[in-house]
């Protein structure tokens, strides 16, 4: 492993403590190892996890940490044993930047399961250094956890897709739901959900959105295309809608009752669970075993799920409804996101945001 | 629908209220349809869920309740339409006796998800009357409802197959787990559990039988030929096997955590439930989505499995362990059962009972 160049310093936005408040932080990058790229970051979208890290919810996070996971940047230089990309390239990077390359489910490309995987921030780097996120200058990342960006696709529109976008991607890939015809929901419309709905559509299921309220429904029947609102505090519209989905993508991110939900699938049906809830969530088990159903969740997706959601995202003309923001507005959108104050996710004009003149001023 | 005879009667053993206790009772059958064929009970099971309803833990118990759903018998009467049987046959009448033949599930053949199912006892039949079961001299059945026992396959071994063989080898079949190498475990060793290491093992797979304390080791590993055997209550144990297994069938019928288990599982591994458990389980959201587990359950199976699982079990030499009683030891049987004093199914020699004797002396 050589260097290419000195190691160099970047300016990222960095929580000190749980607070969770940013502001800048100048911090050293490694060198461009021969796998690596060295990317300027362009856009980098916020995620509901960089709330949980920032503010220490699960009680592993370390500072100084740079947040963010949904990174889309221009390729600066390339390791020798670089192969994926050249300089110029627009390329994104996700959750993850580093797996052992050695178990069960890294041979099976599907690194995000690694029990080592590295993750893009709050992390130790295989060099024992942190790892640090796209709300910074710049990033070296491995060649593997970069992928590029369709061409004519906008960098700012990809950047949510990254994880908002994989994440509904890959389970409807996986769980062989990549087919017309099938009836889904989403539970929850907040950044995942929104892209649920529009992949969903995309592949040609009849899509509801379930919320507990009323509040959402033109929103998600008039700008977001579903097929039908199912308001779950409502029993006799629930009722009617009992046995009717092959799946539902459940983004709740807090605790809930599944039973509702495990009520309105048909035989065979997936309820996917994509919220990290620590609380237990409940159910008896005759509502699973009396129609086969599954109660299952996916994490991310992999690389090659990356790929190919781009890919697929860029034949359907599939676009994320985003706020695009500077980074002297992130403790804000932060404060906004966690009230769910966003349609629907926010993006950060890094390269935009001038970080180095902003350390200085 | 015309009948070939005059309505019969026949005595089965019933239960009269909760207490469960079972007494003979005499009662009319309905005449045998076209589509019906008449059956002289030779050996039923007894299973748990037999409990359950004489005792009304469900709380939808009616009485007079003849129970029993793995009956063996010999036909003796066939009508006009029936092509599948022809009188002298040996057949086997599981769980269920009638669906609605139009659903999804019913047009799918896995009528066992049909919402309009009937059950073989403690149901009302297409014509009104209430559902009796085999703990009793005769039965009027469905054709498609009756499966033909196999060649040279002991009817007294048949009676378990057709609720506790199925209800193991269901899952199996329809997971794609019907095929050699993988690692697979059982919790709980009672009459479902000791054919699921039997059933496992004779499909190539390397089968752990989990279970609180030591006292079934000997038991799992030299009488039922499993391949290990892993003590829950030892926390070393249980850390050493982390992400070892595919799937594990969960057996036991009472609340129980999840979580230990599911940290047992690959990535992509099934837990499936199949004890009926109205109290409420728990798990947390990461340990099912960090490994794209599934937490999922099955019921019974469908006609066509039973076939496919009898005549598996043939072909394999698999035989289930078995204590054959006569009807006058029945509610000791039920006694003993709800003990788990039993190695491992109590199994009635209904036609050497001499029924119809017992009941006028």
């Amino acid at each position: 492993m050589g260097s290419l160049k000195m190691e160099r310093t970047t300016t990222g936005w960095a929580a000190r403590d749980s607070t969770g408040i940013l502001s800048p932080y100048t911090y050293t990058l490694r060198n461009t190892g021969p796998e690596d790229v060295y990317l300027k970051v362009a856009y980098c979208g916020i995620c509901h996890t960089d709330i949980h890290q920032i503010k220490n919810d699960l009680g592993m996070s370390n500072y100084p940490m740079v947040p963010g996971h949904e990174v889309v940047g221009e390729v600066l230089e390339v390791g020798s044993s670089v192969t994926k990309f050249k300089v110029g390239d627009c390329v994104g990077v996700g959750l993850l930047v580093g797996c052992c390359r050695n178990c069960s489910p890294c041979n099976a490309n599907i690194e995000q399961y690694c029990n080592k995987k590295i993750w893009s921030y709050n992390d130790v780097y295989s060099d024992g250094k942190p790892t640090q996120g796209g709300f910074s200058d710049a990033l070296v990342v491995d060649q593997k956890f970069a992928v590029k960006i369709p061409e004519g696709m906008a960098p700012e529109q990809a950047a949510p897709l990254l994880c908002a976008g994989l994440t509904v991607y890959s389970p409807l890939s996986h769980f062989g739901l990549r087919k017309s015809g099938l009836k889904g929901a989403i539970v929850g419309l907040g950044g995942v959900g929104h892209m649920g709905v529009k992949i969903a559509k995309a592949m040609g299921h009849h899509m509801t959105v379930i919320s507990s309220s009323d509040k959402k429904r033109v929103e998600a029947m008039e700008h977001l295309g579903a097929d039908a609102y199912l308001m779950s505090s409502d029993e006799a519209q629930m009722k009617e809608a009992i046995d009717s989905l092959d799946y539902i993508l459940d983004t709740v991110p807090v605790v809930h009752p599944l039973e509702p939900y495990l009520s309105l699938l048909k035989v065979d049906g997936r309820l996917i669970l994509m919220g990290v809830i620590a609380t237990p969530l409940q159910f008896v088990t005759p509502m699973v075993m009396l129609g086969r159903k599954s109660i299952t969740g996916t994490f991310v997706g992999s690389m090659d799920e990356i790929g190919e959601m781009l890919d697929f995202c860029k034949e359907k003309g599939i676009t994320s409804m985003i706020e695009m923001v500077h980074m002297d507005y992130v403790n804000k959108a932060i404060e906004r996101l966690e009230k769910n104050d966003v349609r629907y996710k926010f993006v950060i004009n890094v390269a935009g945001s001038k970080l180095k003149s902003l350390i200085t001023t």
